[in-house]
This record gives C-alpha cells, sequence and structure tokens, in this order.
C-alpha cells in the first residue's frame, strides 16, 4: 500500500472550511457526513466558532483535543495553502481540498496550485483540490452530495476526476445493484493522481474490479505501468474523455488536464490491457457484466430471440464486436425443430421463436438444446417478455389457460444452473408511456431477479452485446 | 399515387384463414382489428365456416355479399396461392400475406415464393408474405398484435421488414409523442416492397417524416432513387439491418433478403441523402429532433451543463458528429461570470454552472446570456434536475426557500419562446431503483411536459448530440 488508506479509513475528521451558510459546500459536505452515518469524529472548523449542525466549531485545527487522520479542506483557493500548513503543523499527514479555483482557471490558479505543491512537499498526501471528496461506506464516509448512497460496500472501486460524475455513476449503479468499496473523486490530481490510486487499489482486497473516469494524466508512462500491472489481476475499465479538441479544451476547464492525443490513447488501450469504456451506459454494463460472468467465458454465442429483426441486429453486434455465433449442430437444430413451428422461425443461430412470449415447455426445451451444444459458451435471450405483466400491458394477450408465467421467468435460470453456462438477458424498456409506470416497475423487478441470482440484464440487445464483448476480450488477455 | 392507397383505407376487409384456435394468426388479426376498432366491413373467412369472435364466417370469398377492398391471408403456405387465386377471382385487387413459410426458408419455400408471384402478374397487389400487416390510425387498421397501439393520427410513417420490430417501435414511440400516418410490415417484400412503399410515402400528405427498417433490398438502383427523390420533400430515416457476414445469414432467414455489402451501402448513404440510422433508439430519438426543432436549425451549439464531466462528454460528443461548439463572445462570458461563482464553473463553451440544482434566476441569466449570442445556433441543457421532486430523491437536497421549482422548469420554455433559438434538454435516468419508481414517474412528466411544448428530451447527452447531428446533416443538404 502506498500510504493511502488514511483517505479512506480515518478515524477523526477536521472539515475546515464550514459556515453558517448550510449551503456552502464545506457545509453540504459535513451535513452529508452526519447524514450518512460517519462514525468517527468530527471536528468542524472556522475561524469564528460557534456552533454549525449542532455540532461546536473549532477556531483552529490547533484547539482540536486529539489527533486528526483526515482534514478536509473548503475555503476559498487563496486560504488553501494556508489551512494545509496548519494541517502541517497539526501533525496531519492527510488532506481532501475540495476548494476550487487552481490549475483549471487561469494563470493564476495555475500560480497557486504551484505553492500548493510546495506545501505537499513538506510532508503531506493531497487528493483534490476541485473534487467532491471520497465515498467509502465500510467506513461512512462519502462525497458532497452523497448522504442518500447506499450504505453496503461491494466490490467495485471507482476513481473520477469530475465528481459530478462520481456521483452520477454512483447512483445509477445503485438500481441495479452494484456496490463500492471505495469511489474518488479526485479533481486535479494536484499530488494524488491516477496512478497513485490505481496501485492502491490494485493491492486492496475489498475492490475486485476497478473504473475509472479520466479527463488527463500527468504521467502517461507510469499510468500505463500501473494499469498494466493492475489488468494482471483485476479488470481496469477506463473512460477517457477530452478525445476530441473540443473535449481536450473543456477537460482544461474543468480538472486543468492535458488530456492527450487520440492517437497515444489508442496505443495505450491496446498497451495497458485496460477496457476502453465509451459512455456512462458502458460503463455501468459492463461492471454487470464482470460481476456477473464467469471467468471462464468464451466468445462463441447463442442467440435466442423472440422476433427475427432481433436476431439481425444482434448478429451484427456479435460480428462488430467479434464475437462468434456458431451454426448449431445438427442435432440442436433437429430438435428445436421439433419444438417450434416450421414458418416464421429459424433454428440455426439466431434461434428465432417468432413470438416474444413462448410457451413455457418450448423455451425450456429450446434452451437446453442450445445450453446442451458443445459450440456455445454464453446465450443471449433478447426481445422476450419473461414475466406475467408485460404480455397484458404491452400487448394486450392474456396468458393461455395451460402457462404459469413464474415458471417462464424460471426458465433461463434454470438452464443457467443446469448445465452451468452464462446466460445474458435483454429486457427492453419498451413502453414509455408516463402512465404506464407499473410496466416499468415491473420490468425492474425482473431485472432485479435475475441480477440477484447472477444473470446480467441490459436494456438493449446492443448494450448486452458490447458489454459482453468487454468482458470477453479481457477474459482471452487476462484469464 | 402508385395504387398503394387501398391498402390503407380499406372499407371492407376479408380476413382468410382464422378459426377456431384463438392462438392462431389469422384469428388474433382479426381480434386486435376488432379490438382497435376498424369501422369498415369484417368477412372472417374458413371453408368449415361457423362463427368466430361473434362473427358469421363465410365459408368461400364468392360467398361475401358485397365487394372486398383487401384480403388479409393467414393460411399455411402452400395454400396461399389457391387464396390469391380465389381473390382474383372476386376482382379483389389488394391483398397483405401474413403466411410465412417462403423464401426465408429452403428451397421448396422459395419455390412456393415464385408461384405466388405469377399469380401477383395476374392483377393483384401484394404486401407480404411473411408479415405483420398494416397499422393505418386514420382508417383502424392495425397490425398484429397491436390493438393497444395509440388511436391518434401522426407526422410519421414506418416501414419495417421485421414485424416485431414494427411493434416494437410503435410501442417504444408511444410514450414520447410520436403518432403514426401508416405504418406498414412488408415483410419478404414479394410484390410491394420498400421503394414502393417510399413512393407512396413521399406523396402522402399525413406523412412528413419516413423511417424505414431494412433488411435486404430487391433492386438497389431504383431503391436509391426513390430514396433521393423523397430525401429532398422529407427525411428518410434508414436503419439498414444485417451490414455484417453474420447479420446478412440472420436476414436471409428472417425475410428471405439479401442484405448487400457494407461498401454498397455506405455509397448509399453518401449518395441518397436517408439518414443513417444505427438502432432503435438512434430511429426514436432521431423522429424526436426531426419533429420538434425547426428546419433552421443550425450546427453552432452552446452546451450548458450541471456539471463539468458533462461538458467534457458533451464537447466530445459534438465534436465527433461534427457540430461545432463557438466560443461564446467576451460580452456573453462576462454576463455569465457576473452570474455564477468565479471558482468550479466555467464560461466559454460549454459553460459549467457547477450544479445540477441552479437558482431559477442564474438559469434564466445564463440561458439569455447564451440565447442571446450571434454566434450559437442551438442549446443542449444536460445534466440538470428541472423538476421539483428530482433534488430531493436524487441529491437529499430540498430546495432553498427562495427557490420555485416549477419556475426553474419554465426557464428553458422561456428562453427559447423570447430568443426563437431552439433547446434541447437532457434528462438522465439517472436512478434505476425498483423502489424509486417515482423518480422515473417524476422524470416522464417533465419529459412529456417539455416534449409537448416542442422541446426535444433525450436521456443522455451522447443521444442528444447524436440526434441533433442528423437534423443539422439534413437541414444543411436539403433544408
Amino acid at each position: 500500500m502506498n500510504g493511502l488508506s488514511e483517505f479512506f479509513f480515518p478515524s477523526s475528521v477536521a472539515v475546515i472550511g464550514v459556515s453558517a451558510d448550510t449551503s456552502a459546500f464545506g457545509t453540504l459536505y459535513l451535513g452529508a457526513l452526519l447524514k450518512f452515518g460517519f462514525k468517527g469524529k468530527l471536528y468542524p472548523v472556522n475561524r469564528r466558532g460557534g456552533s454549525v449542525l449542532d455540532l461546536p466549531v473549532y477556531s483552529s485545527l490547533a484547539g482540536i483535543p486529539g489527533d486528526v487522520d483526515l482534514a478536509v479542506i473548503s475555503v476559498p483557493g487563496r486560504a488553501v495553502v494556508g489551512a494545509l500548513e496548519e494541517c502541517l503543523r497539526k501533525g496531519i499527514k492527510t488532506a481532501i481540498v475540495l476548494s476550487a479555483g487552481f490549475g483549471e482557471t487561469d494563470i493564476e490558479g495555475r500560480k497557486l496550485e504551484e505553492e500548493l505543491a510546495k506545501v505537499v512537499a513538506k510532508g503531506i498526501r493531497v487528493i483534490g483540490p476541485n473534487c467532491h471528496g471520497v465515498y467509502c461506506p465500510r467506513s461512512g464516509l462519502t462525497l458532497v452530495p452523497g448522504s442518500n448512497f447506499p450504505r453496503e460496500s461491494g466490490p467495485v472501486a471507482l476513481i473520477s476526476q469530475s465528481g459530478g460524475f462520481a456521483e452520477m455513476i454512483v447512483l445509477q449503479s445503485r438500481g441495479i445493484g452494484i456496490r463500492y468499496s471505495k469511489v474518488v473523486s479526485y479533481g486535479n490530481a494536484l499530488d494524488v493522481g491516477e496512478s497513485d490510486l490505481l496501485e492502491f487499489l490494485s493491492e486492496d482486497e475489498d475492490t475486485k474490479i476497478v473504473m475509472a473516469y479520466v479527463e488527463g494524466v500527468k504521467d502517461g508512462r507510469r499510468f500505463l505501468e500501473v494499469v498494466r500491472r493492475t489488468s494482471r489481476v483485476k479488470p481496469v475499465l477506463i473512460w477517457k474523455a477530452g478525445l476530441t479538441d473540443m473535449g481536450r479544451r473543456a477537460a482544461g476547464s474543468h480538472t486543468g488536464s492535458l488530456a492527450g492525443s487520440k492517437f497515444l490513447w489508442e496505443t495505450f488501450f491496446a498497451q495497458s490491457g485496460a477496457v476502453e469504456i465509451g459512455s456512462t451506459d458502458d460503463l455501468i454494463d459492463t461492471a454487470i457484466a464482470f460481476l456477473n460472468l464467469p471467468a471462464s467465458i468464451g466468445r462463441r454465442v447463442a442467440l435466442v430471440t423472440g422476433s427475427g429483426g432481433a436476431g439481425v441486429i444482434g448478429s451484427d453486434a456479435c460480428e462488430r464486436l467479434k464475437l462468434s455465433m456458431p451454426t448449431l449442430s445438427g442435432e440442436a437444430q433437429h430438435r428445436i425443430s421439433s419444438l417450434l413451428p416450421s414458418i416464421g422461425t429459424s433454428v440455426r443461430n439466431p434461434v428465432d421463436l417468432a413470438t416474444p412470449r413462448p410457451r413455457t415447455s418450448v423455451l425450456r426445451g429450446v434452451l437446453e438444446a442450445v445450453a446442451g451444444s458443445d459450440e456455445i459458451d454464453v446465450i443471449i435471450l433478447g426481445r422476450m417478455f419473461l414475466s406475467a405483466k408485460g404480455p397484458e400491458l404491452i400487448l394486450g394477450l392474456t396468458n393461455r389457460p395451460e402457462e404459469h408465467s413464474d415458471d417462464l421467468l424460471e426458465v433461463p435460470l434454470a438452464i443457467r444452473n443446469q448445465f452451468g453456462k452464462p446466460v445474458v438477458i435483454v429486457l427492453s424498456e419498451e413502453v414509455t408511456d408516463r402512465e404506464m409506470i407499473d410496466f416499468e416497475r415491473d420490468r425492474r423487478s425482473v431485472r432485479d431477479y435475475y441480477l440477484s441470482h447472477g444473470i446480467p440484464v441490459y436494456p438493449t440487445l446492443e448494450r448486452a452485446v458490447s458489454a459482453l464483448a468487454h468482458v470477453v476480450r479481457y477474459r482471452e488477455r487476462f484469464g
């Protein structure tokens, strides 16, 4: 470990720069920690003293009775140097600087950032400036704002230059069961940067998957080395923003980053073994795939759909992302043929059942034939309504008497368990009406049911194939 | 018009091949028409007579007392030729063949399709075989299944080789207010194909935008000519599936299509002026953009966001799709600077407010400065919570007393009206928890509010930029 653990597990935190104004950043941060339930000691600090959020305010660090593990600084940019020096005098070794107004602004801001660097050199580690802090459920730390983040810890870590994105990604993850060990919004990366954080996370036993939203990197060579090393032990998902001229310019005024050229980053992704991410959705989709698919996954896909069109676009997506779709064996085709009407369906792969609402026995028989085929590694199930309510809400179809819809829901799970072959499910967000919110509620219940049993679920075929392809490529390289 | 109007406005329809089995395709189709409320005469036909769904069944077409405008045929593949010949004898000029089992299957199916072609040559127009029919709300026709499709007519037409996709796209469109003049699922395109339908729709006054999901095209030269001509008068959005080897193979067994090479299609898109679509989402997103953005739209974007990260990825997306993001004038920057804190924000373009929940007066002032700038054609608003509930549900933030959240919601609309400059809004689907379905309901209400006032709304920045870019490119070419 490279001495970063105090950032994640402090027993005492001083919040420097709280004020009576409850909308001030420092006060919001303090409030977030209190509401989230940080268990350690909390010392609000403000020259003027008084009290805030029912806590006594210390007028200086020196006045705090005990040791302080971590200082969180939210004072105007010009006052940050002084605050850090006060930290040094108090013997504080670790600080998060929330304050902005440094390298991301102008020449004066850059000078200010250089001054900060000099203080850092005297012996204090700094995350930030221009960041939203650290979220670590095990220790009760959270970002600002982030008081309603999940309390449970999980196997994913996220480092993000953007505070807003860190928050957005944790929120989007929450509903689909992705839980975090550590999330760091690291802003301008004056001292502790992407490479330090990755190095730390590569050895962190609580972390099985690392995600990164990166605008710029200070030391490209070191970053390449660290990502390469980390990728050997756990997947590193990197979303590199600012790859265009306009994006680069925006990154400069957001986190003061030098974003680097597109060509350079192509080389980086080829050499480092990092998983290259293209959007928020892609980041979360890929995490779901890594969390739920076995390391032994292969690239030979069987696509089973409720519509021929889905078979065509799913096949396009598989080929574009270099997954293979072997023709099923004669025996499997024969078995599937015996279950389906001979017209309007197809049996080679993609398998088209020609109805989004097959009978339970038909779906079971088809999936048995597919899962039992040696030439198939993974099954994608697309455009099918697996729950009771979907067909009624969407198609106006009610169940036939001989059907029990819960049985249909169980089929993919039973097949996965029986054959030990991974199944990926596409549940479309097909009904977007405000009045038909019940359909979406139902869809989310089905999604949660499968996710809780280790089956990845996606809203579109394209997203399912893309996430699967990321995992397959990584596993082929690193196992 | 090329004689296709009977397909859309028949006063009498014979459904050939209904049966007592209510899950049979013909019976489902008849049931869909009844439930959807087709107003014309309906004649179920089955050799055995009797009655179905409370209608008397005719044992032959000859027995039907009056004229029949349209026959819909759902009998086994081998019996279709006979049914079509019976249509000829009855003087029916127009038929939809729902039955499958033709060119999409095997050599026998292809022979059967050739026999159909011979009957067609005797003087009957056919849509299909292997299709789901026609949806035309003005006349009360619908697809199978499609009894719960919207009853209102609208300015968009869709032709789709895949019946399942036609249905899916209409359903997805429904919640976001896209309404259809005509939807045709045309399957194997034995007689009436993509070119005939486009030709018809190019002259159809009810249709302002045409969408097409195409797997293969029979006469490429004619298709290019028709698309080129149609694009001059209305946008033609084409989603070409089956562009990979695997997709091509799947298309062959889905609609018997020859999908054509990727290179050929690249040339087609460059020459025809069609808008090239890449997915269901892209199709619907682009329709929303065409329906809501003025023809005078330009490519100079101002991006106003509640997070710096959104500014970076939005800039990347704009540059990738060749939209420009001019630096705002000194005057506009000065005005924006006076409204925002000097740190943590940025004012050049992208404009980063550094909070997803700005004060109403701040958002108004910033948007006035941006919309008043000569160098800007369109404003994209990203990562902002514009409704009352969002911030509370997501961030745990309650409104400050001086704020009235409904005012915030009104700001983008007021700016669009005052300056006559289009605004595009990104409302993220940020909270995906099953238990927090209220957030999604609220989000949909806000979305519907803006859409009902002609402001396009998207779930992600990337999708917003992509849809906007489609419209800008089309308008630059055809106005």
